[in-house]
């Protein structure tokens, strides 16, 4: 078989691993309690492998912000030296299952999405839902936050899910997408639909004096669905690596300093490039002068069809990174021309519900030149500086030709 | 002053009237205590004026199962008999300020939707909504389920946003546009920003043991928000009501036989034409053979810019109805023709968010020829047949022509 075909055969699989995956949020729970080789002592970041040392600020902040939380240090000075003796360990989310979102910052005690992919016994996880600690925030009111989600909110959640026995995510996002979702910036839609779905169960769930409280959860956290879009991605991409000549990506993730891609035929390592700047919309008086590079395990939504791949169902979203209606469209169109499939699930009713592109093909990413669109939140470059803005982000493109000449390499070697 | 220019100084006020409205939705509560003019032995109904010998066979079954509901006769044909004695009186909705989606019909112990329009002082109502009586389904169960309705959930609800101190509906109505609703056929959206906003008031409102059940009709009735959209509209289209020499529809509406509209200029009196049949995908084996004609007053919405003038924004609802992406936006692109202004707050994302159409302005209709685009609920023929279907409706021309005539006769007596 010609080389071509070996690989267009192995992309193929992948595909069908992404479509028949079928995502089931089903328990909220301590990162400890299930989290893979989650320890008391390790804290988890986006992106690929970072050390301390080269890590953005806003990245280390939150990882300050973690090691307090925890109680592995009583000040920010020791925690510092905490991490400097090696006495608190850094590893990606990604090894652990799990995806982060912004700064991905994730400790054993904070409250995690348990997401479910029983077709290939694959799991993904992501902490619930906030805006302090993942953009670099770690006041003591946002210590006290992240209490109250691992404590009251997600104890609620996860007893609102297990009562209605799992919900099914990509129904839930299949229809978000009809309704001005793209489900990484933008998921007003799913994250109401989702109320809709668990409040019979939430209001039995929870006693009644704290149930005011979670339920403005849900007014105040309009992109609390992130984290399950995010888990459902890695339920997928875990689903769909290993299959050995594919040239197909199954994780893209960024740690403001590094953007790198896992391709499923080329092993659980990373191929990785500078992270870029972001083009987008910032808070007055700001711009990306101010902006930590790009940052997250968000790109996740990316790799199953969904953020830039269905943002022509965001017009919203698109607009406010400054674009037309039309550029969203020419933009989903581009990454058409990049992805090995269509998906069954997500589809774009502008295009008459066309599926949307799914399954980077790292090899068409160098051939045409065209880089997949990565839609983004944008975290400010200065510690406790928060979210100032939202937008698009291009990957560098070395990290794509790095993997084509290793695919070029594993696939030749064994032909 | 040259008669086009007075009459279009005319409508320019009813267009500033129709933008400058606010329609807040303040509390629920029966019909008999809220409607005006409403009494114990009064049965409102959709559409212009009809008497009972001539109302089709739904509207007439949801009559008798209204003068069932409120104990004015023990059986159907008893109910038939207080009716056609007189004992029961029939009035249009609109005659009440109020308006029922279908076969409208409402009765005095009915939950009513209550929205208030401060800036014009003007009030709208429409029942809250269910899936049975609107749609001549007069069963116990949905009797049962109306008394469930006025006696628990309404009270619920009236309760929960009083608490809020009210719901502004412009602001939701827009979000809900940019959602894949147009507030006509599809609520979804609209009906889970309700829900977010008025969780937090409505779980301390309720008792306990009732919640589960309030939280389940807005999983079961995702067109719940038409009420709201409808009472809205009512309260809007009376501002603009009433305005000299103005040829601006204030309200369209069907009762099945006859389809009416009112003009600003020209009182308080319907003019009529034959009510059309209704493009649209049917259930399984049906047809508009099984089908009742064109009939409810939910098109009130189309009047305030919504429905059928923003379709555009709802593919999915568009695509069930068999068309395509570019059929919803050039039918859009049409009404901008026939109306005298843009909403500032319903916009159309995929037209790069200019204002849906407002103020249907029957000179244009009759110049063009381009009638009003109108999206439906599709009612059985047949009593207890219920909702078969949903799709696009065409008003007749003879109204407008009509009312054009009427509107040059005025105009020019008094010129």
């Amino acid at each position: 078989m010609e080389i071509r075909e070996r690989i267009d055969r192995a992309n193929e699989e992948v595909i069908r691993r992404i479509l028949d995956s079928q995502p089931v949020w089903v328990d909220v729970q301590k990162a400890i309690d299930v989290a893979p080789g989650m320890t008391p002592t390790l804290i988890m970041h986006s992106g690929p492998p970072i050390e301390w040392d080269r890590m953005c600020l806003v990245q280390r902040e939150s990882v300050i912000g973690a090691v307090l939380f925890e109680g592995l240090a009583a000040t920010p000075e020791e925690a510092r030296e905490r991490i400097e003796a090696g006495e608190v360990q850094l590893e990606p989310c990604h090894a652990h299952s799990s995806t982060g979102a912004m700064t991905g910052v994730t400790s054993a005690s904070m409250a995690m999405l348990v997401v479910e992919n029983p077709p290939f016994g694959t799991k993904g996880f992501c902490k619930v839902v906030e805006r302090n600690l993942q953009f670099g925030v770690s006041t003591p009111e946002a210590l006290d936050n992240l209490r109250w989600l691992a404590e009251d909110l997600g104890p609620a959640l996860g007893e609102a899910v297990r009562r209605l026995g799992g919900l099914e995510l990509k129904p839930i996002i299949g229809r978000a997408l009809h309704m001005g979702d793209e489900c990484h910036n933008r998921n007003v839609a799913a994250t109401m639909l989702v109320l809709q779905q668990i409040a019979p169960d939430l209001v039995e769930a929870v006693e009644p004096s704290r149930l005011r409280r979670v339920m403005e959860y849900f007014q105040e956290i309009d992109q609390a669905f992130l984290g399950l879009a995010m888990a459902a991605g890695k339920s997928i991409g875990d689903a769909a690596q290993g299959v050995a000549d594919s040239s197909v990506v199954t994780a893209m993730a960024r740690n403001g300093v590094e953007f790198g891609i896992r391709v499923s035929g080329l092993g659980d390592g990373w191929f990785t490039g500078e992270a870029q700047e972001i083009e987008g919309a910032f808070l007055p008086g700001l711009s990306s002068a101010d902006a930590t590079r790009d940052i997250g395990d968000s790109t996740i939504t990316e790799t199953i069809g969904l953020g830039g791949m269905a943002m022509a169902n965001a017009l919203t979203a698109s607009a406010i990174a400054g674009g037309r209606a039309e550029d969203a469209i020419r933009r989903v169109r581009e990454n058409m021309e990049i992805t090995a499939g269509r998906s069954r699930s997500f589809t774009l009713p502008v295009l008459d519900f066309q599926g949307t592109p799914v399954g980077i093909d790292v090899r068409k990413v160098v051939e045409t030149g065209i880089l997949p669109v990565m839609l983004t939140g944008i975290a400010s470059n200065k510690p406790g500086g928060g979210r100032i803005g939202g937008g698009v982000a291009r990957p560098p493109m070395a990290p794509f030709v790095q993997a084509v000449k290793a695919l070029a390499e594993r696939v030749g070697a064994s032909a």
